[in-house]
């Protein structure tokens, strides 16, 4: 992509409204748009590059472990909210309005009650179980206040995964296999993440999880050891040794990007799910949910990832691989064959800008390795990854070679 | 994937309320579901294959001509759509509600208003133009009648680009662009395609096209000139010659896929979109939007695609390339063979089901290609394609090459 021609350029400043580092670096790069009123952002193509790689890694893990991806609507009944106890409940409340027939409806801010409608008609018998289907799609929350940038929104994609079995312990089995998913996921995106012990709020159920990123400039504590997996909520834990083996705990700051519930039969009964097990009895199906919110995903990896001069995308989910500068000479050839090797290439061809201003936006927006050709590196490349500070001049066929060892690393 | 652990297996029966063919096939053969209340509906798994593929298709010709995709939000605040005047005077209506703040907010049905606004603030000059920005995202119609499944809906996908321009004349070019564009989609999802005035109702500007795909079953008539390219909506026209090189005309059924707008300066005027031109003085924007509803066009396919025994899916949409069937023999070998060879497969291994019933199944569903293992095909597998009736035996190496020629085809 010709930076000359990108939609959604850095700029000056950051919008008075940022307070987060996440939204200041977002906005003044060029990935999301100021809000267009409280909690509500549009991605700019740079921002969405980085959701759509976000995305793809988190479909990667869901289908590796047998789920399905299907789509519900935002549009539900109040009928179905009302049968689950949660058109009244829900905290923040719902988004409510009227159609033309005077029938209420709400935009969805999760789905349990549409899933277990679908679930209920779909599933006969023991046969059709474990299931476990997820989709990715767009979520609505009438938050009073909204803040942070994409940290906390009104509207918000979410990846919800909802699973079906024939017991708890078939239900334990996939929470374990779920939760080692998620834990590859934030990996995958650049965290190290403790799996916390939760309150289950709203969604409800009694075994509930969040996963906490690690994170500097994080809200939350999380009070963990550092010799066994333990880890807890900062807040709800005062405890002054591991509960398990006794060493001295730590404290850190963290975000929490995902948060997965042991919902049992709370639904299932209240919408009617049976299966008819080996026997030919009628039973209560044993649910579980799981979710992660990509924008504010995508928020955490800059709060955890960026310096004084801009963004750290790792390279895992960054917009592109390399962000190319050409400096009094024509950057067009290289450019060209770059792309034709297959590297996605940010390239800054822009004539009537300054090397000052081209190399303070490429630390700005980040991308994991800065290429400048210029009349003083001749007829090589030089190199420069984003986190470090040493260069070196490389051929073309040396970079080539070195992007594509680390994309299939 | 295994159908047995497929969710969302065929039904012996289409529900009631289903009265299209596409509505009908689409329900009983587990692509879609029905529906959770008026017009609005959840995909299930082999459905949003179908989905994304089209997506697919359209991203890849809206990158070609040059277009950058970004997201907007469903949630739009009221004073945007005062200052188009489209508050009170969409038709049909806008879903209206009241967050905690008491500020009006709707749920988009299209997003000249959001994208005009974005683009004031980030377009300056001349320079800055042209510019093409899409995305595809979940809109929302308050429908007093929503009928025929996917066809008319209250809640749908849509892939809305929208066009800025210096100059009209530099619209016109582009906008013969997306028409050519638009063909060449509906040419890979399997129509023939004719491009007609329309009228530009609700979204407005004074030149208009709709694109309508030829199907039998359309409620739409095009009259067309079998020589030139010349077409026209039958309704509006009664010429009985074409008007461009009077050859006598025929009339074909239609449904109707894309809709594109001259908006010229509609709205870059109320909501303020300007830049400044190389003499330095300010000139409002002129710009162009272009929508085709994914949903719909799923439906078309079916509407165009299908006979006595269920849908027949143009390969390029397929929600898999070949349904594999195994009789009184083991499958799973070449199943998995086909898998790591890279080719996308739906295997019935479906033990308690009679011949009859997968082949049966295996029409309704549609996959343009169905493999036969059993007892009387030895160490081969029946090739049949979902479109004809002949059958030939091949090894799986032969198999594999048809198949793997077809993708690159």
């Amino acid at each position: 992509m010709r930076y000359s021609l990108l939609f959604g350029k850095t700029l000056n400043r950051p919008p008075k409204e940022a307070e987060t580092v996440s939204h200041k670096l977002l906005t003044q790069a060029g990935f999301i748009d100021r809000q267009l009123t409280a909690g509500i952002y549009s991605y700019l193509p740079l921002g969405w590059r980085v959701f759509k790689k976000i995305e793809q890694i988190i479909r990667e893990e869901m289908n590796a472990i047998g789920s399905q991806e299907l789509l519900m609507p935002a549009l539900q009944p109040k009928e179905l909210w009302e049968k689950s106890d949660r058109w009244d409940h829900m905290d923040p409340p719902l988004f409510k309005f009227k159609d033309r027939h005077e029938k209420y409806l709400t935009i969805g801010p999760t789905h349990e009650e549409v899933i277990t409608d679908l679930v209920a008609r779909f599933v006969k018998s023991y046969k059709d179980l474990p299931l476990a289907l997820y989709h990715i799609q767009d979520k609505f929350r009438n938050e009073m206040r909204s803040s942070g940038g994409l940290l906390r929104v009104r509207e918000f994609f979410m990846k919800d995964l909802y699973s079906f079995h024939t017991d708890e312990k078939d239900l334990d089995k996939f929470y374990l296999r779920v939760a080692a998913a998620y834990k590859k996921i934030f990996s995958r995106c650049g965290f190290e993440t403790k799996m916390v012990e939760a309150s289950s709020g709203p969604i409800g159920g009694d075994v509930s999880h969040e996963f906490m990123n690690l994170c500097e400039t994080g809200e939350d504590s999380v009070v963990y050891c550092p010799k066994c997996d333990w880890a807890a909520n900062a807040e709800k834990s005062s405890v002054a040794k591991c509960p398990k083996c006794q060493t001295a705990t730590k404290v850190v700051k963290a975000i929490e990007n995902g948060h997965i519930f042991q919902l049992k039969t709370k639904y299932t009964e209240k919408l009617g799910a049976y299966y008819i097990d080996k026997k030919g009895n009628k039973k209560l199906i044993t649910s579980g949910c799981y979710g992660i919110g990509l924008g504010r995903l995508m928020a955490t990896v800059v709060e955890a990832h960026h310096d004084e001069r801009g963004i750290i995308w790792p390279k895992s989910v960054a917009p592109y691989q390399v962000h190319l500068i050409a400096l009094n000479v024509p950057g067009d050839k290289i450019y060209k064959e770059l792309e034709k090797a297959g590297i996605e290439v940010l390239y800054d061809d822009r004539e009537e800008v300054s090397a000052g201003v081209k190399f303070a936006d490429a630390d700005l927006i980040g991308i994991p390795v800065r290429l400048v050709v210029s009349d003083k590196t001749g007829d090589k490349i030089e190199w420069k990854e984003r986190a470090k500070s040493q260069t070196e001049l490389l051929t073309l066929g040396q970079v080539v070679d070195k992007l594509k060892n680390e994309k299939t690393a």
